[in-house]
């Protein structure tokens, strides 16, 4: 099969131990430290097989294009791969797709044949002490499709049928096409999800919720905060047009920092009470935290999901006074999916107003190009060809 | 002022020892122990005046009829009051309301003379140990417009600012007649609501909502369910138009259960999963337990709102194999107010679609008449005068 | 090895269609439809094999002898397995134990050889909706050790690594043999660890904790009440023996039912105020639950562990007044073991006390028939001879 | 009466803006921008008087000086009140203290003359968002005795019934001194109960639990930590004496960062895998946040207590990979004086080990003069004499 795939050398760096298990599987714990001169291309990966009784093998229809995929394809300065993460090459990318599933291992239950399925990309072990205390995410042995195992990108994959989820109701209320491109959204959904649900325990009911930045983590917080009973939804971000898709998803108002002060603004909107929930999804919390601190209400909570690489320097003072909380996440695992799925079959939700372009498989290359001019709110791949 | 009042003969029960404290301020604690002879009827009761300084006297514009008055207005099988509650007469009935502020105390901060507010009826010490752990409603010393002060069928009430709620945000959106429908709902939304919330900690967005018994109560968990995240909502009731508001309230299905077995519904509906929380607002447990046992999810809430007056028998062998949990709540405080008014200012939910009729208060015991052949959802009464 | 073993003949009963998965496994349903005649007798099972790289062997030294054990070895009124669960014979019986490991599969990381273990005896699949849930006891796909794989009466048995807990911090404070006790004792300690921490949530620094039924599950919940904090601790038993093992584990007072009303003993050892949490661990819902609904605190919950075969009927007026909740649990996957290993390790907890006998595996049988007479609290066997 | 009292100048800064109710109350909004040349005495205060029915007067017993005490009678740089929050002068300080009962307003019921009592400082409105959010410490109109009314240094004060918790349970099993003793500990334990259980929720039975900080707070932490189910307490401090008290109190371990790297010291005491909980009560967050980002579980919370004064730098992406939580909190009202005074009447808490010293009112200043050198856990004042 064919898949938009990352090559690198196997060259590591002095100072970094190799392991024998590192050598014997080709999957390494840092990737930074061994891959060096990471290179995209459209190429032949073999074929995925059922190894295990519960195992799914998927003909990927829809995947979308992440932030952390451009970053895989661009080496860091030293040349290498610019992630400090397992990885293991050459493998397919890809971590947010949907697809048919096209042949299910004797045990499986859950699927069939036809079904059209969301993956959750990553796989975690079920028994180590994240796993058993409800963190899959964490998992010390966590593997990760489009990291570690071929992911969406390509024409096929194998999925643990624990990780594929039916895409039937949406499809049933909304056709096919949206049911695909709703499954390629449920994953940053779940990433934010995670962070707002599972880690901070929500919101509640009709209070405020304020997003800053407005890539699809954002967006799905958005699009989440107002279909979970947010009474005001405050978007934040530099892109005129991600405001628009934000307003598109339920934003009650947004606001350009450029023009003012983000913390006013939202004191201002909230008639000085502050939000009660503040999603970072920025990227920049060196940025984004002292006008989160600022614009905090009372017993709010601060939901920063997604990494920052700079320092953050916190008022704590200003946090011990408004009784608030800050909550860091990881990873999609964690229940995000059913529930956004049946959010889009309910009705209550519709993520697929963040997308921006579809490509072939073989315009991936193109497709990646784009995504890395930053402008676009969600790209999608269709390893199988655009649906009609 | 005008209101409709109920009056009774204090006639203490043989055996029932009458306090001096009860003597004094004619507040009983068991109103069928010492009330004889209710009778409704529009009389005149005092204006109310401010006696502290953080009380707001207001105008009442639109107040719901609720069971537990028509109930008041018939006398039990010995001719008592059929109410063993605290209870003080005469008293101008009337809990669920709304209306415009006239007048405020030296004190107050939180509206101003002209605003629209919704008032919650009941009254909280804020120092016994209920109030202190949060179950404001469970006040050892709870008072309550309509039932011992002075309620919101009158033209003119007094409540504490504390209990006065801005409908600000509902009138800019909605304008002011609807702000005032709403006002007068919002108090059976926040019974239901701290049930559902409050007591049984919500559901898991995109979970399963059931709701037996669709009168107002029922009909504000159906659209509380699909306004906070749920995926699919479900209303049995065996009034087909109670049905009607309940699909306009956004029911995803809806079921009259003398057309079936509303569990064998519920698993159908549920792909044999069961719902994951079931609401039970019909006020007859001892035929509504059993079919939410049998149709409660594994993990599973029941959320047994209002009084069953039969025993009710639970199958816990059944309750235990599923790990599901029963919550019994009571009253309307505790935070329902602010989140169901900032749900309609959102345009997340409007109850008004309830409405099924308005008196004038000179019509009010016409109003009475008709509420007490139960057909409608709710019946508001204007106590001063219909709005245009 | 040996084990203490249940046969039985393969009876189908007439109306339960037996399935071909059911012919082919041995592995019934539902054992009381099929298994007909079970007898017990100590006999001969093939030694466990590592089957799966996460596996591990176990010698097993010391096994709780529970309730359900007693029930297994006699017939219902029709002769068969008194037993509406999924069931194969012959089975080594024994669900609460622990030992040490004498093998490991090639990916195991958590245990190795020499490792004193206690061992969950449900093995969830970790994929179906209940998995997914965070609610592993009750798995679709629950197997059960002790029940439908061999258990820890034989001499040996295997467990997947994920249900292996490490007794070491024990074994180091206490010694191995106290270790090996706590390990066979955690069992009974999680189940109704799931019941007042997992699903009720636990109670307040403070609270009071009344239980009712001190059998080894009541006990539990009187030990671990005061080692997370409890103010009260009440214990309510019938047998003197019972109570004073309570006082010995923490219980504040102690109240037998005969001598008196229950709920009036609580209402006055709690000035008034009543249990935050009634912990009912009887069996006897039907006799237990008026006096939890009388005596439940505002706000309080009644965390129902185990199985009451008879109906039970609830004032839910009366639970209506305290905005009060019932909870309900199964098994013992869920956290408990790890946290009560722990609390052993640190010395707040002793459930060792309510050890009453120990037998070797030979005399196995008389220990079933001492237990049968249920004057104990609890009986272990030690399949590899009694500890010196 | 006396009191121990800080007497101050009315000189407004340039640029602050002193409002008539300033002028009118003397009370202001900030005691650094208006009070100059703090000053503490022994001085006259008059004697406390039923002002609401609900008052209560007590004869103060014992006060524990705080940190906050010793930062009030020290100007800062300009010679102003070094606190830059609400103050009117002259007050008698002291917030944390006991007392007797010996008056009682009309509608008292939670106390009688004669009970002992601890008594909350702090004064919430009931009225304001923060107070109808379960945020009382956060209330908006907050008085506070030590700051704006007179505390507990004095020989009297008065307070509201809500505020007075006896410690009768407390003196029937530890007799009264003891009881007073306790009761002058309540407030810095609730303080940080406020934070570990209020704000983050608590932690798992059996979890680790590490304390930056042995101060009076950090203590309570320990003592918190044993009392309601760590399975681990690790403490770190500078000060050897202070670790000896909080091994008194219960830590399992405890540490001396000049003495190496309390991180690297954290993560050996669990194997790994860091602590569960993570309580900053240094008042040094800019050093300890850095430790606790690199000790903390995966799924951990980070309870910071208490003031920073310097920022802090938060490594984001640290606490990313862990999904932790890092919670702030303010004041002690919320539920912690009548749970910490049932653990101690329950036998399972006694703080009063890190009481280091007793003075007589008369010798107040020198009692202050100690506390400055910073070498004691807890000092503590007798208004009325030492008791014998």
């Amino acid at each position: 099969m064919k898949g938009l795939v990352i090559s690198a050398d196997w060259k590591p760096k002095a100072g970094y131990q190799v392991t024998p298990e590192e050598e014997r599987t080709g999957l390494v714990r840092l990737g930074d430290q061994v891959l060096h001169g990471p290179r995209l291309s459209i190429s032949e990966r073999p074929d995925p097989v059922l190894s295990g009784e519960h195992d799914v093998i998927v003909r990927d229809v829809a995947c979308g294009i992440c932030g952390s995929d451009i970053h895989l394809s661009q080496p860091d300065a030293d040349g290498y791969l610019a992630m400090p993460a397992p990885f293991r090459v050459p493998i397919a990318i890809g971590h947010e797709y949907a697809g048919e599933v096209v042949e299910v291992g004797s045990a499986v239950t859950r699927v069939k044949p036809g079904d059209l399925v969301a993956v959750e990309a990553q796989v975690n072990c079920g028994n180590c002490r994240a796993c058993l205390r409800g963190l899959a995410a964490n998992c010390e042995f966590l593997l990760d499709r489009g990291f570690t195992l071929d992911g969406g990108t390509a024409e096929l994959s194998v999925a643990h049928e624990r990780n594929c989820w039916p895409l039937t109701d949406v499809a049933e209320r909304h056709g096919e096409r949206v049911a695909y491109d709703v499954g390629a959204l449920v994953e940053p959904a779940s990433v934010v999800y995670n962070c707002m649900i599972n880690r901070a325990g929500g919101f509640r009911p009709g209070d405020t919720v304020a997003v800053f930045g407005c890539g699809p983590i954002g967006l799905a917080a958005v699009g989440l905060a107002g279909a979970l009973g947010a009474g005001r939804v405050l978007a934040i971000d530099l892109a005129a047009a991600k405001l628009e898709i934000a307003a598109a998803l339920g934003a009650t108002a947004t606001f350009d920092p450029a023009s003012g002060d983000a913390a006013q603004w939202l004191l201002e909107q909230t008639g000085g009470v502050g939000a009660d929930m503040i999603v970072d999804a920025s990227g920049a919390g060196h940025v984004v935290m002292p006008a989160a601190v600022a614009a905090i209400a009372v017993g709010g909570k601060i939901a920063s999901v997604g990494a920052n690489f700079k320092p953050v320097e916190v008022d704590t003072l200003a946090l011990m006074f408004r009784s608030a909380s800050i909550f860091y996440s990881l990873g999609h695992l964690g229940g995000g999916f059913p529930a956004v799925i049946a959010l889009h079959a309910a009705g209550k939700l519709d993520l697929t107003k963040m997308i921006t372009g579809r490509y072939g498989l073989d315009d991936g290359l193109a497709a990646m190009e784009r995504a890395r001019r930053g402008e676009d709110a969600k790209l999608l791949i269709h390893p199988n060809g655009i649906p009609a």
